[in-house]
């Protein structure tokens, strides 16, 4: 039987990223798209917990399924998972995102969320991200890379809780000097906020912000995308500093409460 | 000058165990509340994009400011750190949450969102959580916990880049055994959503699930919360699987793509 591969996104289910990664994904098994009905940018790992969910069929094909959610990316591969592909995936796709999900941007990213909530659910899953915002961006250059890893990946599988996030440099493709397996720059958003005031005279604020990344190390994502590489971050979803186990200790939380109690 | 407190939860600015982590924190220092206007929980790390946040004046005394922000909790921190505290905030706390955020769940948590965003903004912070989602839970067993705590990571700081995600169990201040430091458990939630069909006869999908967390090692939260002790688990706001790195080389995604560029 071939492949089946799940396929969601960030940008909305009408997203060129999102044809492009269909396209490529189908060289290699059959296809499922259960994507936002609309752009769900910054929406991170939340669910949908207020209202129930609707879903529209867009195309139903041999090989191809694509379906619109008005949830989430997580409420997507959730549903997708449980109720629309017809076996278990073997590998679910995000992507490939309309601009940056490198460093810090994954804690943001309903791209990244999906691939994370995937492989919290033991499925293989890679996020494809191309630094490049615009919606009719170009992705010419990034097709080799999405089929080798998505390749690789088939072939090879990935380590246990272990998905990767992909980012790809806005180059034209002799340009790009290759892969480089990494790990997320330290960086911050600051300044990120605009505030103004409304005819009334009343404040409001606008999210904005300044990415500030100061000498990401040469092993780090950050570096690998200004230098001309691809960069594959292997992520999980644990967020628990282990090093800081034994350092806690020593602070002595473990303290006088404990023993009054 | 006394330490400055920023409060938020992602059970809204109303919520009773914010109102009681605000009674504490007051003991140690200046308090500004910034928290959702309406319960924003499992919204995770995400952000307001489409829309300018608005922000209603609750309460402005002498040592406590109280804000009701319509954002996300990750929303609050921003906005307030920048805009609304006097000074830059001493310590960030959020919570106490009604429900657990134990394990897997600090990825869907905005509790737990915002506290991972203060630390990416170089900032201490604390997470608070009660195993018991009741509007009118009793915190009266979890005060001197989070009251330990606190008075310990103001006086002796927190390792660099490392929060900490505190969940207390439902019992008794006289069967709760103490503190624990641990590592989240490996749980997934499954069966997620319930399909219902309307009155035209039309499938919708309401989120649900079951929380499957199999022999929890000793090591991690959700045995020491099983096991009657507060949990304590030491996060930070990076995905990288480090050990992943080594080991994908071997996989070679340095394959042919690089060497034919």
């Amino acid at each position: 039987m071939k492949p089946l591969i799940l396929i969601t996104n960030d940008d909305g289910v009408r997203a060129k990223g999102l044809r492009t990664l269909d396209e490529v994904a189908m060289e290699f098994g059959d296809v499922v798209v259960m994507a936002p009905a609309t752009n769900s940018s910054g929406k991170s790992h939340s669910l949908t917990t207020e209202r129930p969910l609707r879903v529209t069929e867009i195309k139903k094909e041999d090989g191809l399924e694509v379906y619109a959610c008005d949830g989430t990316p997580v409420d997507c591969v959730k549903l997708a998972v449980e109720y629309f592909c017809p076996r278990r995936p073997d590998l679910v796709l995000s992507g490939i995102n309309h601009g940056s999900n490198s460093s810090i941007n994954v804690l943001y990213s309903g791209t990244m969320g999906a691939v994370i909530e995937a492989t919290a659910l033991g499925l293989d899953a890679i996020g494809f991200s191309l630094l490049n915002h615009n919606p009719e961006a170009d992705f010419t250059a990034s097709v080799p890379y999405v089929r080798h890893i998505i390749g690789q990946v088939l072939e090879k599988g990935l380590p246990t809780d272990v998905s990767l996030n992909v980012n790809i440099p806005r180059l034209a493709a002799a340009d790009i000097k290759g892969i480089k397996i990494c790990h997320e720059a330290k960086a911050q958003w600051l300044d990120s906020f605009e505030q103004r005031t409304d005819p009334q005279g009343r404040p409001y604020w606008w999210l904005t912000g300044k990415f500030v990344c100061n000498n990401p190390p040469q092993t780090s994502d950050e570096w690998a995308l200004a230098n001309g590489y691809v960069s594959v971050v292997p992520i999980h979803p644990d967020f628990t500093h282990y090093a800081a186990i034994n350092e806690l200790q020593h602070i002595s939380f473990n303290g006088p409460i404990v023993n009054s109690i």
